[in-house]
């Protein structure tokens, strides 16, 4: 089973949006043993439309479009469909009911003309009912492939996706098993890794492939297997996962996919009954949010800190103002203190702190652009940490955010 | 000048990552005028690779490719492109002393040979130094096509694509200017507003190009030409964005791109001397992470307080217990009592808060999930609003922080 995805839109082509519909449908795809083979973004243009139809018709079992189902002039997806198709637009009279209902309990104002004209669908597609938006999913077969159409709004496309595409798709394909294992490793780089693992890579059986995946301070190692008998295939990936973690136990932090370090944390947390409340400054807000973004997190945060001015780490978190002119904003001291002040103002068990530069010009510190303190509170201790991160902006801010991860992880393991 | 753009990468086409690149170059490239007509993401096969090339040669001018050059076995892009220019890898002497300063000065661990390799380069290959990592850029003219090969690390790519490809691609084509105008509107739909500008719509020059852009709460207009008279371009463009002021200008925000909500909020509070704090219960940070993922925040973001449990709302930002008790945790006076406690705790003339119940189940309160409520905290007033956002979590996060931000927006502009 090979897939195609195709995704529409002039606004990925001048980058002015991040395509993050591919990703989420490639995802969803290969769970069910449906390989991507391919992905493509093309304009709102027919002929560019046309060829990638054509072309995709030729390589795929399964070709999955996103975009230009919208109600304006430059959505234009819908009208070459037919003509690809040799088809012509009909009102579906459940579609029509569903744009009703949802103008009539959501939208709250009158339909327009071109709310009703998202009824029309192509007289060979089976629709695929839109339940958050007016533009209705398609599915159409075509010699031996099959095609669907769905809107680009990313929320919509997932739920078409999860409630209409994939139980279609996996009862109208015999698919193989894909199975993946994903290791979360820190403190060592790619070529490093390679190296300790290099004899165990060799002798990786064919049918077993990996990848390395580097992201700043992380690298994540990928095995693939795919197949038809599933007992065998895990038994055969989960060995290698053993031989690996026997190699390299010391530096995997985690093993599912979809598993950020957050939320490993915060399961050990949860398992342990024990809170965590951060004091962030340079890093702005992004591990509180990046615990709080996923559902049940009030079960352990606490809550948090933005003491981004120097005046509120003094007057929010108590830090002492003495000790932030001795020192200077960036330094241990304060991180200490921060840490300290969230700990108290929170009363949780563990706090993360940061106190840092990420430039691009230097701050209320006279700290090089890069350098960077967390603290990490225990019920026991507190622990700070000096790093120099380099001097791109992004990159420190991404770089701390996951290195306070880190050590907050391993604090937690100790105890 | 068409430009197509491949993204080589497992881990794209499983999903397992977002391909941030694509986005990044196309921007890039749009701003000097060099139009991307296809984007192609494929895995890291030889054949794959091979066969995106071919059709890339038959149909670009350029061809700009990431990803499959790092120090391990799963990359093959080195070696798929001798295959396919017909070429051999010889060692490059200033690769290989960039490639020991990056160990000596930042690795600080000793070079191994997968890392001396990186030094290996196709002989027809310009090389394009990699500040930032051990992998070069490549840059190979094949018939009449420019072929392109950066890293697939974003950080590295971004660098190379600014200090390297930009300047060469200027220098070797002439190009036309392609100008966009986006217009960010905020409170009303897409076919609302296509109604309301029909006429002015039909009457646009075949040279200029209208696209909605939707997303949730928020639709941008986008305006687009090309040519090679860049004044009558943008006297044409400009022309008409007047005449779309005329007749939307009350739901406008904002003009240029690369304006997210938070900028046009940051500039107004910096040019009024004006200060803001935030007091974020169930959006966890988001707002906060938005003001200060750019440099220069200090200027106007005095800090924020995640407040995400209900005991940190009384004990941190003084909310009054008896309000909890008797209204809920989500509520207006509750919300109203944040947004006092961030203003008193921060000094800062503007506050925004928020308290609500995202979903997927309820919380430490009754109200339905999508309930929120957002307080304004201005130098004279406190303003409550509620939401009913729907039950999609992710998307009343979203909604929320855009609300969020809309909203203060239009009490800034009123004082």
């Amino acid at each position: 089973m090979r897939a195609h995805i195709i995704t529409i839109g002039d606004e990925i082509l001048i980058g002015q949006i991040i395509d993050t519909n591919t990703s989420f449908i490639a995802k969803e795809l290969d769970k069910i043993g449906v390989e991507v083979k391919k992905t493509t973004s093309i304009p709102d243009e027919k002929e560019e439309i046309l060829e990638a139809l054509d072309f995709a018709s030729k390589n795929a079992d399964i070709v999955l479009v996103t975009g230009g189902l919208g109600p304006t002039k430059d959505d234009v997806t819908k009208h070459t469909f037919c003509e690809f198709f040799n088809d012509t637009l009909v009102e579906n009279k459940d579609v029509l009911k569903n744009i009703e209902d949802l103008f009539k309990h959501h939208v709250k104002k009158p339909m327009l003309p071109a709310n009703k004209a998202q009824a029309l669908v192509p007289t060979k597609a089976t629709v695929l009912m839109n339940k958050y938006g007016t533009a209705p999913g398609m599915w159409l077969k075509y010699d031996e492939t099959v095609f669907i159409s769905m809107p680009g709004v990313p929320f919509e496309m997932k739920a078409l996706m999860t409630d209409e595409v994939i139980p279609r798709l996996q009862k109208e394909f015999n698919r193989p098993f894909i199975l993946h294992r994903t290791l979360h490793t820190y403190g060592k780089g790619e070529s490093e890794i390679a190296a300790t693992i290099e004899e165990w890579e060799n002798n990786l059986p064919k049918t077993i492939k990996l990848a390395y995946l580097p992201s700043l301070g992380k690298v994540r190692l990928r095995l693939s297997t795919k197949g038809n008998d599933l007992k065998n295939l895990e038994a055969a990936i989960d060995s290698e996962v053993i031989k690996l973690k026997e190699l390299i136990g010391d530096i995997i932090y985690g093993y599912e996919d979809d598993q950020p370090l957050e939320h490993v944390v915060a399961e050990l947390l949860k398992r342990k009954g024990e809170t965590l409340a951060v004091a962030e400054s340079f890093t702005g807000g992004q591990i509180a949010t990046a615990f709080t973004a996923a559902p049940g997190a009030s079960k352990f945060f606490k809550g948090g800190i933005v003491s981004y001015a120097t005046a509120s780490k003094i007057d929010v978190l108590n830090v002492d103002k003495a000790l932030v002119d001795k020192y200077s904003v960036v330094s241990a001291p304060v991180a200490e203190a921060m840490a300290l002040g969230a700990q108290k103002l929170f009363s949780a068990d563990y706090t993360i702190s940061t106190t840092g530069n990420a430039g691009p010009t230097k701050g209320d510190s006279d700290a090089a652009i890069g350098t960077v303190f967390i603290s990490i509170g225990t019920p026991h201790e507190i622990f700070t940490h000096e790093f120099h991160m380099g001097n791109h902006r992004e990159r420190v801010l991404t770089k701390s955010v996951n290195k306070a991860l880190e050590l907050l992880q391993k604090e937690i393991l100790k105890n």
